[in-house]
């Protein structure tokens, strides 16, 4: 499953995404408790799994743009995801799914699956560029350290200095969280791991100017478009938020692979710590 | 249905988005052939009748997000929407839906509905501002020309000069159409009509540099946040694409009001014209 060598003590995304099918449309994964933050598995992860069983349903591979609404948190355990396809097209399949944990539905998703690796001569006009950052050696590693949720010991998070506020300079005091991901041992980052990618990193309303508590912010809705297969090696990621009023907070995410491809564009609505 | 003033000759955005409920979770919409393009009728007006459907089984008024995949064309006559909710939240509803024509599927939904006046004291952090435009006296009219799309009799859509490729200045080499909506004799634009603001404009690929055939742009999804209810009276829209690739194509857009308050985020992956 896996290009990089294994690392003693690290779970293996790929392992730990499997899904294995126990009827029509219907499919088993248990949830490990190795991807939570604070006894709650995380969302990108979640996501992870459900469209595994969705992709497997469509019969497609990639996930061209998948929605997550968020119902209930995830606890470790089994789950099922059961999968309907609404459309059987000749380039893509359209499918919606709810994610449950003994009949408590945890997720409910719709995706439109594809073949990002189909041949593309059309024109191509991007106008951005991906984040600066300084080297991963001169960022700061997010997690990893005893007391830090287990998931940070199973993807290496380096987050630009600026953004760490943890690290003593305090809030950068605008709603941004750059930073690199890749897994440890520089197991392969497939198409996949994108969408752990786009919820592993820290809220951005942790380097909001004030008045905001450090804590949980519940995801209510996740899109990601897939635009391209990742190159293996370090992802590059910036996170934006420049609404927060109602409760609401949306959250704006690049992932940028290595060659300097734009891989996965993500926003979520985010609810505010209370 | 509306706070303006009827206008001879224009259909009501109100009335032509009424849902009539046949059955558990049933409702019936027929689609009127005055919203459409080229026979197709338009993306966000089908999102706004299923949307109906959806927070009228929700039991709540507003879509706080709602994602839609298109699966085929809508054409004028009836359709039904098909609405089961995935979760009964104290706060919010989370809903799936399928409108379809005769059996036809024709979009595959997903929202989470709530109430955008429900009171808020939490903190409001704004780092954006709605787009610069000239006076909508100084701005282009969309449509309203003979052989030009019925809805946009319906619709009263300025374009921003620098943004009208068709008035002889050519495109402007950027994918962004900046503009003013309303509707004919300021008719209350509601919640529902800024799902409708959302896919009514040219697609910005119209402004592309190069390349770029004018044609039908096809959507493939469009995810919309509703971040509070319009004030009456002209709404602000601007829609900017940065990412052309592989064939597809985002856009991003954000609807202001009148009182300079974001109403609506808006992103959809749509298909290159071949």
């Amino acid at each position: 499953m896996s290009e990089g060598q294994e690392v003693a003590g690290v779970r293996s995304f790929a392992a730990d995404t499997l899904v294995e099918q126990v009827a029509a449309g219907r499919y088993q994964a248990p949830l490990s408790p190795q991807w939570d933050i604070a006894g709650n598995a995380n969302g990108g992860f979640m996501l992870a799994i459900a469209a595994r069983a969705m992709a497997q349903e469509a019969g497609r591979p990639d996930p061209v743009t998948i929605t997550a609404h968020y119902l209930a948190p995830g606890r470790p355990g089994p789950t099922e995801v059961e999968v309907r396809v609404a459309k059987r097209g000749k380039r893509f399949v359209v499918a919606s799914a709810t994610m449950s944990a003994v009949a408590k539905p945890l997720l409910q998703l719709l995706g439109t699956f594809g073949d990002l690796t189909a041949p593309d001569h059309g024109p191509r006009i991007i106008d951005a560029a991906p984040p600066e950052l300084p080297p991963p050696e001169a960022c700061l590693r997010y997690g990893g350290q005893p007391g830090m949720p287990a998931m940070y010991d199973n993807v290496d998070l380096r987050l630009h200095p600026e953004d760490a506020w943890f690290a003593g300079g305090g809030r950068s005091g605008r709603m941004r969280v750059r930073g690199w991901l890749r897994f440890p041992g520089d197991a392969h980052t497939d198409v996949m791991s994108l969408l752990l990618a786009v919820d592993a990193f820290p809220p951005t309303v942790f380097n909001a100017p004030t008045g905001l508590t450090i804590a949980w912010v519940p995801t209510i809705e996740l899109t990601v478009h897939l635009r391209a297969r990742p190159a293996p090696g370090w992802l590059r990621a910036i996170f934006t938020s420049r609404f927060l009023s109602g409760g609401f907070v949306e959250e704006d995410g690049e992932i940028w692979d290595r060659t300097g491809t734009l891989v996965a564009q993500s926003r979520q609505l985010a609810l505010l710590p209370l």
